[in-house]
C-alpha cells in the first residue's frame, strides 16, 4: 500500500506561517465588512450540475471538478456521456452559488441584503505558477439595491479593507457596460459583434491603441467605425481623467447613451473620493471590459502597483438572479483578489502586529506527575495571562529543538526533576 | 432552463443569524487553541483516491464523494468499474490528511508539532434530521509526543474551549485500548474475536450488561468467558470510579497489561484534574471502545448532559503516520463536535456577547449626490468607532424595512432631502 504524500495535482497544503497570515487577514477582512453591515453567510461547496452549467459561468464552466452520482444513481453500463454519471460539481465561484442562495431564501432576508462570503472555490485550470486549483475567494454582494448606493458601499468597504491590510497608492478604475456598448454604436459597430468587440478591446492594456487597431482590422470590421472608436479613447486619454473623461465622453455619446449613466457614474466616483479612508484613487477608465458576461451595469478593478494585474474587481450584475427566480432583482458585488494578498505579504515578509508572548516549557523526559502539575498550572496561569504557552517534552537533541522554538518567537524555560 | 433554488440534497446554506454563532464559536475555538500553542493548518479538501480508500477510514470509507477525472484521462468506453473513473475524492475526515501533510512535511515542522485544523469533511451518508453532508470538524492533534504530556494538554486545550463557550458540568471519559484488549484476553476470548466483542461492547450505554451479555452468548462466545468479562465491568461500576478503579481493574489484569498503562492513565486524570480551568469531571469509562479502528492506545469522549450522546472525542494513533513514512510517529488527536455545539447553542437561543452598536442610516430615493456625502461621511464616522453601519435606500414600504432592522439590533434614522 503506498500512499501519496503530495496533495493532489495543483493543490496545496497550508502551513503555519502561510496560516498565520491567512488568519489575520480574514480576522481584518471580516471585521471591516461587518462595519459596513455585511453579514456573513456560507452555502455548500458543492452545487447541482445544472446550476453550474446554465451558461452563466462562461469560461469557468469547462473547468468543473464533477461528483460521480453514487449507489444506485450510478448506472455505468448504460452511460453514454459524461453527464450521465455526475449530479453535482465543486463550485468554481461564489457568485452563482449567493444568486441560488437569496432566490432560495429572499423571504427570510432583510431588503436591501449585503452578504460577505469567504470560502473555497475549485476549477481544474492547467497548474500554473502561484494559480491553484482549489484556492479562496472573498465576495461581498449587496443584493436588493437598485441605486448607486450599492457601488458606493461596496467601493468603500473593499478599499477600508485593503487600506487596514497596509495597502496604499492603489487605483480603483470604474466604467459602464452601457459605455461600452455606447461607444461600440456610436462607432457604427454591428449589435451582435459587441462581445467580440470588447475581447480585442480587454487586451488594451497589453498590446496598446495600434495592437487594438490590427486586432479590428483583422476582424474585418470597418476602417470608419475602427477610427471612430479608436478616436473615442484617445480623447479619455488627454490629460482627462476621472469625471471631466466621463462629461465630455457622455456628451459625445449623447443619443447611444442615457444621461444618467454618466451621471450616475460621476455620483459614484464624487462620492467616494469625499469620503475614502484609505489613500487611493478613483479612475474612469473606458477600457476596462472584465470577462464575466453576467454584468449589466458597472463594473470596476482593483489595480494595485505592486501587482502586475488586477488584484479583484466586480460589478452590477442585475439578470443573475431572476434566472432563478424569474423576477429581476438587483445585485452588486465585489471580489477582493484573496490569494494575491496573501502572496504579495508573504512576499514582503509580513509580520503579524500585536502578537502575544510564547513560552515553552520544556520537561525532562522522567519528570514526575506530581511535579508536571506544577509546570502545568504556571502554563494555564500563563495563558490566563494571554500568553501563547507550549509544554513539550525535552527531545534529546534539546539544542536544535530550542533553535526551532526560538525562531517561531518562543521564550524557552527548561524543567528539570532535581532543580 | 429550470434551475434549482434549493441546495444540493443532504447539504445546507447558512443563513446570518446562525453564520453569526458560527463565526463566534470558531474564534473562540482558535483563540483558545492558540494559547495552548496549538497552530491552524490546512489541507486541500479533496484527497487522492488510493488515499482514502486503505482502509484507515473504517465505514466512512463507504461514504466518499468522488471526483470524476476529467479530459483525457477519463476514458468512459473503457471503463469497467467506478475505480476506472475516478482520481480523487472529498475527505470524510481531517485526521488522515494530517497524517498525509505531516508526513510532506515534517522536515519543516516543529516537533512535537501542534496542529489545529477547522474545515469541512464530506460523506455521502443517509440524509437525516440534524446531519449534513457536509459539516465542519475542528481537531487538535499533537504529533511526535510519545508521552502522555499530549493526552494531557489536548484535554486541557478541550475543556478550556468547551468551558469558554459556556458548557459546564460535563463529563471527559477515558479508556485505554489496551486495557479493552487485556480485558477480552482475561476473559479467554481468542484474539481475533476482539474487534467484535468491541463493537458489542460499545453498545453498553444503549442496552445495559443484559443486552451485552445476550449480543456476546448469540455470537457464540463462551459462557465462561462472558461471564468473567462482565464481573470486570461491575467491579468498575461498584463505586470505584477514576483512579480507584483503574487501580483495582489494572491489578486484576496484571499479566495481560504492562504495568505503566494504568500509571498513564492515572497520571492523565490526575494532573487534568489538578490543573483544570472549566467545571467538569475526568471519568476512567471501561466500557469506552470509540468505532474508528485506527486508535493504539488512549480514547476518550466529551459527554455533555444537554446531548443524548458524545460530543466529540479523540485518542492517540500511534500507526497512522507510519503509512505514509515507513516510520513510526507518536500522533494524538481531539475532535470537538462543531455541528452540535452549534445546534445546541442555536436551540438555547444563545446571544453572542460584547456585539457593536447597530446604526442604519435609510437615504430617500431621490437625495441628491452631494447631500448623500455628509450621511456617508457620518456613516464613516461612527464606523472608526467600531460601530456596525448601514446605509441603504429607503423602500417603499418604510416600515417593514425599518421592523426588520430593530429587529436584527440597528437603530434607524431617516435621511429626507428637504429636513
Amino acid at each position: 500500500m503506498a500512499l501519496a504524500k503530495k496533495p493532489v495535482t495543483g493543490m496545496k497544503d497550508i502551513l503555519p506561517e502561510e496560516m498565520q497570515i491567512r488568519d489575520y487577514v480574514t480576522g481584518i477582512i471580516k471585521d471591516t465588512y461587518r462595519s459596513f453591515g455585511f453579514t456573513p453567510i456560507e452555502t455548500p461547496c458543492m452545487e447541482n450540475i445544472g446550476n453550474l452549467c446554465s451558461k452563466q459561468g462562461g469560461e469557468n464552466e469547462k473547468l468543473i471538478f464533477k461528483i460521480l452520482k453514487r449507489g444506485e444513481k450510478l448506472k455505468l453500463d448504460c452511460a453514454e456521456s459524461e453527464a450521465d454519471l455526475v449530479d453535482m460539481g465543486m463550485r468554481y465561484d461564489l457568485t452563482l452559488p449567493l444568486a441560488r442562495f437569496y432566490a432560495n431564501h429572499a423571504n427570510n432576508l432583510p431588503s436591501p441584503f449585503k452578504a460577505l462570503q469567504i470560502g473555497s472555490v475549485w476549477r481544474a485550470d492547467r497548474p500554473q505558477r502561484g494559480r491553484y486549483r482549489q484556492f479562496t475567494q472573498c465576495d461581498i454582494d449587496i443584493l436588493g439595491e437598485p441605486s448607486h448606493l450599492a457601488e458606493i458601499e461596496l467601493i468603500l468597504a473593499t478599499t477600508a479593507t485593503l487600506g487596514k491590510l497596509g495597502f496604499s497608492g492603489f487605483e480603483i478604475r470604474i466604467n459602464e457596460r452601457e459605455i461600452l456598448k455606447a461607444m461600440a454604436a456610436y462607432s457604427g459597430f454591428p449589435e451582435d459583434s459587441y462581445e467580440n468587440i470588447f475581447i480585442i478591446l480587454d487586451k488594451m492594456d497589453k498590446i496598446g491603441p495600434d495592437g487594438v487597431e490590427k486586432e479590428l482590422k483583422e476582424s474585418g470590421f470597418k476602417e470608419e467605425s475602427i477610427s471612430k472608436y479608436l478616436d473615442l479613447f484617445q480623447m479619455a486619454e488627454k490629460g482627462q481623467t476621472g469625471i471631466k473623461a466621463i462629461e465630455s465622453l457622455c456628451s459625445r455619446l449623447s443619443g447611444f447613451l442615457e444621461e444618467q449613466v454618466g451621471q450616475r457614474l460621476q455620483e459614484i466616483i464624487e462620492s467616494v473620493e469625499q469620503t475614502k479612508e484609505a489613500d487611493f484613487q478613483m479612475v474612469f477608465d473606458p477600457t476596462l471590459v472584465r470577462g464575466m458576461g453576467y454584468y449589466t451595469g458597472t463594473i470596476f478593478e482593483i489595480a494595485i502597483p505592486e501587482f502586475g494585474g488586477s488584484c479583484g474587481g466586480g460589478g452590477r450584475y442585475d439578470k443573475m438572479i431572476g434566472n432563478f427566480t424569474g423576477g429581476a432583482v438587483p445585485a452588486c458585488g465585489f471580489s477582493i483578489g484573496f490569494e494575491r494578498i496573501i502572496l504579495l505579504l508573504m512576499e514582503q515578509g509580513f509580520q503579524i502586529p500585536k502578537q502575544p508572548k510564547r513560552t515553552a516549557y520544556l520537561i525532562e523526559k522522567n519528570y514526575p506527575a506530581e511535579k508536571l502539575c506544577e509546570v502545568m498550572k504556571k502554563a494555564q496561569q500563563a495563558r490566563r495571562d494571554g500568553q501563547q504557552v507550549l509544554v513539550a517534552r525535552m527531545n534529546k537533541n534539546k539544542k536544535f529543538q530550542k533553535e526551532k522554538l526560538t525562531a517561531e518567537g518562543y521564550e524557552t524555560f527548561e524543567e528539570f526533576f532535581n532543580k
